[in-house]
């Protein structure tokens, strides 16, 4: 099917666009009053996750509510782990929490690659369902976390500050890391390509933890296993969003992804120079912008939108939404990008 | 009194020195069964802080049990908000917690510029018992927390992933923050100048949330208040540790103090090539090395003095000591720098 607006999916071919495209992070859900009505006749988060009606519903809420030009399948990265034999609870305002960790051989032992067609199905169910009900209108995006973060979550078994379980292991269990990554990775991979075969127009590799790793670990432990993904999704476009990770952009110059996501301590200028003009850059306001009066996030906008300056780019904020964001300032942060013209 | 080991400071005033030496973020206290037997004694960490005997003594113990060549003053930063009229309590497991957060007008009103004669006695007289029982063994370092990383606290009411409430004030109150970082700036002053004419033979500024900001607002709201303290206190070296803005290193170039301390995702060899020769560095070692094998420590810690080279260098870790820390790896990580001679 032709999309009717496919503004997103051109500029992360690296096509120049007529005006700059937009979508934000965590725009399904958290925000809105929609999605949270649609939250309260469930038990919780991961019910909302595992029902594929739910999920295309709110993943659909933030085109017709807030205008953005892509939408986002609702899910979580959390998926993975679940679907490898390491289930999770989401506890309210605490975040993930996992009863069995995987920190030994027999923990290991216990763990499958996901098989997508049956231990992820409610995902492709539900991309399927919120393909047929956009009707075209804007690109889905697909997305999975890097194998890094999720092994984070499976050895930490929970969030973390430091996650300095996580980083211990590989320090003292190098090998057994590997081993784990992985069997993440082939899962991941697996993953991604059964959403593009439900219809995904593009996919996002979300490495929300690159922050808390040193370069020489960052690139062993984690891009490493991001370019493994990268190298085996050729049919769409590939965004790499790694948080933190400025200290990483320079060896990310060589990934094999179109689009690379910046975070809000990455200047975008620099961030150019640094990676060269092969790549769509895609990020990166402060969510906190969205805090301010609408003459500051008309300058964020205006100051975000020049400095990407007519290389491919894709607005975004350089982090997910913060859920007491107010929509109407949302929605003057997306009318102010595709409102701007350079001068 | 002449110090018998000074190797630390004679680093941090730019010498070239015999051997790299060597201290550690949060050495005192934590991981030593000597520290928790004092703490034992006591109804939690704020009665240690505010008891100068007690804070002497695990000041002093690393520098016996460890054989680190400097000790730093226990104490917390948040002695501070509490000097200017804004309490906390420290929760077990937790971490701080402020009854009372400084959000508008009338809790502004109703702080004060700290009085170190008055309000942080007990720190300047920990001092002064510390230098004397420490006798001139090694030099002993005094701290405060830098005006965005306080104020980050004194918003927000305790610690926080992201500190968006802390950074939505920046964008919604910038005057208003301005105003508060100011206070803080002041107190931050005149409480580093107690703290020299106490005996603290250097001093360090703790910038632990720098990492939250983008690198406008970093320059606006943190590094200007670093350039004030740091031009205000000319009595012995100053040293800047900001964790995780190493998209700052080329503002922080022009910093007038003596050392800079690097977190363990700046590379060393990069940053110096970007802050020049003028600096001392500080760091830089991943806390989690220390759960490592000894041989790969070993290696960490050949790295790292490879990379300072014969530049001025003061080795320690690129953040806090962490808790469960096993203390004869640290004694091995010390001994290792402390036997390192370049090939």
């Amino acid at each position: 099917m032709n999309l009717q607006n496919d503004i997103v999916l051109r500029a992360a071919r690296g096509e120049k666009t007529e005006r700059s495209p937009v979508w934000l992070m965590r725009q399904a859900g958290r925000i809105l009053p929609e999605y949270r009505a649609v939250r309260a006749k469930l038990s919780g988060f991961i019910e909302l996750v595992e029902t594929p009606e739910f999920a295309a519903e709110v993943t659909i809420q933030p085109v017709d509510l807030l205008g953005v030009d892509a939408a986002i399948i609702f899910s979580d990265i959390l998926v993975i782990p679940q679907a490898m034999g390491c289930p999770y609870q989401m506890i309210e305002s605490k975040g993930p929490w996992f009863e069995n960790t995987i920190r030994d051989e027999s923990a290991l032992s216990r763990l499958r690659i996901a098989d997508p067609g049956s231990d992820l199905k409610f995902v492709t169910d539900a991309i399927r369902l919120t393909k047929k009900e956009l009707n075209g209108r804007v690109p889905l995006i697909g997305f999975a976390g890097a194998p890094w973060t999720i092994f984070a979550y499976m050895t930490e078994g929970s969030g973390s500050k430091t996650f300095s379980v996580a980083r211990r292991m590989l320090y003292a269990q190098p090998q057994f890391s590997h081993r784990l990554l992985e069997m993440i990775t082939e899962s991941t991979i697996a993953y991604l390509k059964a959403q593009i075969e439900a219809g995904a127009d593009m996919v996002q590799i979300f490495d929300s933890w690159a922050g808390v790793l040193g370069p020489e670990q960052y690139s062993e432990f984690s891009l490493k296993y991001i370019r493994t993904i990268c190298e085996a999704i050729t049919e769409v476009p590939v965004t790499v969003f790694a948080k933190g990770a400025g200290f990483a952009l320079r060896e990310m110059r060589s990934l094999p992804c179109r689009t690379i996501g910046l975070d809000w301590q990455m200047d975008i200028r620099e961030s150019r120079s640094i990676l060269g003009d092969q790549f769509t850059l895609q990020g990166n306001a402060d969510p906190c912008l969205l805090y301010a009066p609408e003459e500051i996030i008309q300058k964020g906008v205006e100051d975000m939108l020049s400095a990407f300056g007519d290389k491919p780019h894709i607005a975004n904020l350089g982090h997910g939404l913060y859920p007491d964001t107010n929509p109407d300032k949302v929605r003057f942060f997306i009318q102010a990008i595709k409102n701007y013209r350079p001068r």
